[in-house]
């Protein structure tokens, strides 16, 4: 199972510090998908979603914990109960607004990953598919830190 | 960018051909994360939650095209704009519910996933992070072909 980079991320986050940790904490900051060309024709018609997903591999986590305190609370979760970038697969999944796109560049909003991130999917948001509300949400029923990153789960260089 | 598959999705679905395409369309089917045991402590406090996205391999996929005809419609789209399993990155995205937890066992409703597929990650639904309303849903608009999948994108044997 080999991934293949069909793009870059470019945004205005330089390093974990400081960076909105979810979309909706980054609302209004403007990214850009940088498609690798021969991936351009993959986009025909998705110009008529508001909204997509993109699949991008954390390439700054450190290394996988089976245990971490996420950014939005002070207690330690299993790994699979959070979001956090230092997973067994480094995968992260941000539903991002669409503004335009230019050939191979999707110009996007609410932009919450790294600026040169590695792009590996893109996926239309379709609420009937991705769209619920269950009651039980864990601990982030009483998350309360503030929502943006720190340098906890960067690799050190 | 080298993934290792954390685990092993069971479900009834032994082939592509009438295997319900998305887990709306699934409603009630019940599967098995089987997770390697050396993951299990991830788990912690995954029980929380109501609601998982499961990212996982399309093992059986055949090889990317940059423009599909979905199952959902007869019509050609670029595959980033369906989520058809024949993709660059053979990723796939479910969102499943919870039933229960044992072990290294997860025991889920919901499943569209092929009996076998090899397991990427767990999150947790965040309906904050998730749920969205857009607007501009594109083809899926008009989409009426019923929702089970057919050979189309199965890998030959």
């Amino acid at each position: 199972m080999k991934l293949t980079s069909i793009g870059v991320i470019h945004s205005p986050h330089l390093q974990a510090a400081g960076t909105p940790v979810q979309p909706v904490f980054a609302s209004g900051i403007e990214g850009t998908l940088e498609l690798n060309p021969e991936y351009a024709g993959g986009l025909k018609d998705l110009e008529g979603f508001d909204r997509i997903w993109i699949l991008y591999w954390f390439d700054r986590a450190a290394e996988a914990r089976l245990e971490v305190t996420p950014y939005l609370d002070t207690r330690p979760h299993g790994i699979f109960a959070t979001r956090s970038p230092s997973r067994p697969n480094p995968l992260g999944i941000s539903s991002v607004r669409v503004r335009r796109i230019e050939g191979n560049r999707i110009h996007i909003l609410d932009v919450d990953v790294l600026d040169g991130t590695p792009l590996l999917d893109i996926k239309p948001y379709v609420p009937a598919f991705d769209a619920f509300a269950p009651e039980r949400i864990g601990w982030f029923a009483t998350a309360k830190n503030p929502p943006v990153a720190d340098d906890r789960f960067e690799a050190k260089r």
